[in-house]
Parts: structure tokens; C-alpha cells; sequence
């Protein structure tokens, strides 16, 4: 299949983009076998500090990421999130009183100016710093107080895959280790990478349901709880591979106004994670199903068999909240199939540079 | 022109609609006679407890208002600001520690049972609580320490308009009153009913405008500071209303991505506030223009003679952290005039309810 057949390399339309989705297992596994201790120490050495108030600074793909970490550090930690508007520090210049608050960043490249401009000013501003980077050697690495490295490897494609999974796991290690007694959370995270091979080895269910795609106008997606931040860099993910708008909102919102949206018109995919947040998904999606909506279910084969179509989840066993690292995965290898199905080249979106140079 | 005229009532189709986007102006002004003292009551009592930071809640056009808010409080006030993921509250059950922590909902009906719990959960957790409603006799106003209405008169239109602009001003009065020996804001907002009037009288210039999107199949809304609220805010409008797809994205997430969506195929309006929102907007807009992209621009008359098309804006003299109240009226404009030119009825989206029942 085409994600993960050697022979699919980079002459072929695609070819890094499926490379490196392919890699995700063995860059779980790297986290867990490698990464783990930092990671541990780090969050040993700022829970000491004891944050008050976390800020979480990312752009892209990473502030999906960053999105993630929030539900997990509002749950299990109980600490007030936010998600930094970055203009007001580079742009305006605010300088907040950031006394007791852990600003973490998250970014692929470790690259973008403004990111390093606002965490600096972090810092400045009596915050503990955090980034979370691809590269050790990188500017925003050198002026964070700590560093913590994803070790997902090079990324050439142009849609980050790897690097987002990398982020999450590496994020989900790291609020366990702020936890109170919490262990190191490696025990919970063993099963991934064999679960996300067994995601990756179903190319050929996933061309499938690409075809049924390959003409749609524009695309909804929904979830609520852990899987938002899956339904937002999902959304993010087919627009920069296959230019389909695909718009995302967390179930609430929804019905708050872009329902208008929906019907026959927009397919709709919902994320339903197994726990909480697909329990309170089950109101929307009775709502779509009531408007005759055409609706993919990413999630247990029960959710899936209510649904017009779907990709049934191995996720038997796997906590709520690491489920998002194999929701992810179908929805990758759907924007990459929806791409080739258009006759366009994944690796070749028409206007992304891999260092965004926002100041 | 259609937005004020009177004989433009509710049996025609959008009536409702035009109406309320033509109170504008006399909301404004009742927001600045009567409002303000409340308002500024309200805020001293708050500033006396030294918040340290502020947690913003709300859904669909509020949550919008809401980000205006997170950026006045950032910038005039240095204070660190998130919002809400209300789910962590109401499907996982979070109870952080918001001691010093100043939780506000913004709701239009104050009856959303997800709010109401929410903000229970908030005061319950230690927090100051402020709900910013158009109802006070609302479950939300009850259960809120602090409450300020937003004296917009009844809603009825679906797609709310008039709430969107009382509530920006209100939350400006209410930051300005909580800045150390800020005054009342009154004397910097005084000349905007008399603006807002002056944009709503040019319904032919919008009617024209919105003629050349009749046809679009999606739209993509960018900016950047402050004007990035109303960039959010125009594209939910276009997606009630109109059922157009439009994406918004801050300007320097828009080259992170999506911008591969964009040349000739998706028009691109861009919201330029005068002042460093602008300024720093001004990158992306060399971009888009050397993608060829098709550029609307609501801003300076200077601004619009160097896009496709455009809505000149009387910002003179405006602080650029009140343009927002005036950007959104040209693009509520645009939304009714194009769903109007499509042959829908702005009155009738097809599935909004006033009061979204979210638990």
C-alpha cells in the first residue's frame, strides 16, 4: 500500500509525504525508548517550579499540538491554559507579568522569528520557558530555558506528519511527569507505535474512501474533547495537500451557527474518541444523522457502523487521551490519497516554505 | 439602501436581519450614555482584587467578541489571557485553581447550559466571575458574580449582528476601567455611533461588491491584531448566512498553510487595521498580491487602492483598538447582501437555534 511500500519513494508524486508517515512508529518507539528520561526530567525540574498558569505558543501544524497539550493539562493537571495571540508580544509589544506561568512552545523547525521574539519576551517577563522543537540546534532551542527534542528525525516533506505525532506523544510524556506522583506515562504509550502500524498497513481502505472524496467541494469536520485538536490539523492537513476547504469545529460550536453548512452539501467527519468527548459528541451527531448528512466516523467499529462510512479505530484498551495519536493517522493517509486521486503531488503544495518567516 | 431602509421590514426576505444591523449606531449610543457607568462600576470593583489572569469563555459570535477582549487585556493591560476549552470543564470534569483568576462569559442569551455550567464551575473553583450578557435575568447573569448588559434590545435575527458590536464595546469600556487610573473610555468610543451610521448608509456599494461573489465557492478572511477578531467573525457571517465556505486565518498562520488554497481560486478579503495590526499585516498582503490573488480590502482608502477591491473605512482619528466596532459592519453587509444576491433569505438560515442547548 502506498504509505508504507518502500518502492513508494521520492520520484513518486507523494513520496516524502508517505516516507515519512510511515516512520511514525518507529519514531514513537525512538520517544519511548530514548526521549522518555529527558522528558521526565525536565517536567521533574519545572513541576519543582510550580507553574501556575500555563501559556502554550505555537503556529501550524504544532499549535494543533500545542491544542492537545492544553486538554491534558487543564484535566489531569487542573491548571489554566491559554493559547498565546503571539501579535500582542510581537506586534504590540505587551510585556505581561508572567511571574508562576510556564509559556511552552511548540514548533517543527524550531526556526520562525516571531516564535523566538515571543518566547524570549517570555522569559524576559519571569516565565519558565519551554520549547518542544525537531531541532536541538535551533534558535528558539538556545533561548528557552529548557528544550525538549521530539527526535522525529529530518522532515523534508512539506505537511508535517511525523513531527505531529512526535509532538503529542512527546507533549502527553511530558504533563505526566507534572503530575503529582504521576509515573512517567510510557507504560500507558507502549501499545502506540504496534497500533499505528496496524493503521498504516490499511492503505488500500483508506484509497477507498478517498475516492468518495475526490470531488467534494469542501469538507466539515467535528469532534469534542481530545479530538478536537485531531479535527483542526486534520482540517489543516487536507487544505495544504489537497486545497479542498475543509473546515473544523468542536461539536458545540457547530450547532452554534455552521450547521447551515451542512446537509448533502459538505460530507461531514467526526472524530469520535472512546471516553468522555465522543460521549458528548453523541448529541451532534444524532443532529447530522437527523439532517441527512453524509458522515465519516473515525472510531470504534460501533460508531463507525452507525455512520455513512468510516474507519473503524483500534483502540481497545488505549486511554482516552492518547487515542488522538492514532486518530490522526487515517486522516493523514486521507489527505495524501485525496491528493493522488486529484492527480496532484502531496510533495508539491503550491505555497508552503518549511520555515515560516513570520516577524 | 437595504439595511435602513424602513420599508426594508420582516416580511422581505432578511428584514429582520437589516434591521438589527441598523440599531447599530443607536445601540452604540445607549452602550455610552446608559451602559457605561455600570460598566466602569463593575470594572473597579474587579480591578480592586488584582486579577492576575483572565479566562474567556463563550461560543460562536460571542467567542469572537471574546478575542477582541483577549486582545485589549493582553496589550492595554499585561495581563495573560486563555480561552476556555469548555469541555475540560463540562465532560471531564477539570476543577482547576482559578484563585486570582478572572473567569468572563460572553453570551448573548445567557442561556446556553454549557455557559451557565461552566461559569458555575469557575466561581466554585475560586474564580472572579463576570458574565457580559443581553439578557440580565439570564440562568448565566444568576449564577455570575458580576454582571454587565450589553443593552442591545431583543435579538431576533438568527445571525447576530447587533449583539457582536455591544459587546466589543462594552468589553473595551470594561477593559479601559480596569487599567490603573484608565479613564472611562467614553471619550475615545464617542465618535462611533456617528461612523457606524456613515458605513451603514453605503448598502449600494456593498450591494456591488457582494455581486462579485455571487458566484464564489469559498472565501478565505485574513488579518491581523486586532482586526483578527473581525476577520473570525465576517467568516462565521458568510457561512450563516450565505453558506459560502470561509476560512479565517490570523495572517501569519495563513502562510503557515492554507495559503496553498489561495491564487485565483478563493477570493481573499483582508481586514487592515490602521495602525501595528496593519503594519505587521502588510508581508502577507505582498504575498497574496504576488500570488495574483483576488484581494478585497476593508481599510484605508490608501490600503484599498492597492487591492482588486475594497471598503474604504473612516478610521481617522479612530484608536486602532476601536476600528474593530467599525471593520465588521461592511462585512455584516456583505454577508446579507450575497446571500440576498444567491436568493436565500438572511432570516432563515437553515439550522441555527438562538439559544444552542450544548450541555
Amino acid at each position: 500500500m502506498s504509505v508504507s511500500t518502500p518502492a513508494h519513494h521520492s520520484e513518486q508524486p507523494g513520496g516524502i509525504m508517505s516516507g515519512e508517515m510511515a516512520e511514525q512508529p518507529a519514531v514513537l518507539h525512538r520517544i519511548l525508548d530514548d526521549g522518555a528520561p529527558v522528558i521526565a526530567e525536565t517536567a521533574r525540574l519545572i513541576a519543582a517550579r510550580r507553574p501556575r498558569f500555563v501559556l502554550l505558543t505555537a503556529r501550524g501544524t504544532s499549535d494543533n499540538a500545542a491544542l492537545y497539550a492544553k486538554y491534558l493539562l487543564e484535566v489531569q493537571l487542573g491548571k489554566p491554559c491559554g493559547l498565546t495571540s503571539m501579535s500582542t508580544v510581537t506586534t504590540y509589544g505587551a510585556r505581561p507579568d508572567l511571574t508562576d506561568v510556564l509559556a511552552v512552545t511548540v514548533s517543527q523547525s524550531g526556526g520562525s522569528p516571531d516564535l523566538v521574539a515571543s518566547t524570549k519576551a517570555a522569559r524576559e517577563a519571569g516565565a519558565i520557558t519551554l520549547a518542544v522543537t525537531n531541532n536541538a540546534d535551533s534558535p528558539l532551542a538556545a533561548v528557552s530555558e529548557h528544550h525538549i527534542g521530539i527526535l522525529a528525525g529530518p522532515e523534508r516533506a512539506l505537511p508535517a506528519t511525523k513531527t505531529y505525532t512526535a509532538s503529542l506523544l512527546t507533549l502527553y510524556l511530558f504533563v505526566q511527569g507534572l503530575r503529582p506522583g504521576g509515573g512517567d506515562g510510557t507504560t500507558a504509550a507502549r501499545a502506540l507505535p504496534g497500533l499505528a502500524q496496524r493503521i498504516l498497513d490499511r492503505g488500500p481502505e483508506v484509497r477507498q474512501l478517498a475516492a468518495r472524496y475526490r470531488f467534494a467541494e469542501r469538507m466539515v469536520l467535528t469532534s469534542r474533547g481530545y479530538g478536537y485538536p485531531t479535527a483542526k490539523e486534520a482540517a489543516l492537513k487536507l487544505m495544504e495537500t489537497s486545497y479542498i476547504p475543509a473546515l473544523s469545529y468542536s461539536g458545540a460550536d457547530l450547532l452554534h451557527g455552521p450547521l447551515a453548512m451542512v446537509d448533502n452539501i459538505s460530507p461531514v467527519i467526526a472524530i469520535v474518541t472512546e471516553g468522555r468527548g465522543g460521549a458528548a459528541l453523541q448529541p451532534v451527531l444524532e443532529r447530522l444523522r437527523g439532517r441527512g448528512a453524509d458522515l465519516m466516523i473515525v472510531g470504534t467499529e460501533a460508531e463507525v457502523a452507525r455512520a455513512t462510512t468510516g474507519f473503524a479505530l483500534p483502540t481497545a484498551g488505549v486511554p482516552e487521551e492518547l487515542q488522538p495519536l492514532l486518530e490522526i493517522l487515517p486522516l493523514q493517509m486521507l489527505a495524501y490519497e485525496i491528493t493522488i486521486a486529484r492527480g496532484q503531488d502531496p510533495d508539491a503544495p503550491r505555497a508552503l516554505a518549511k520555515v515560516t518567516e513570520t516577524r
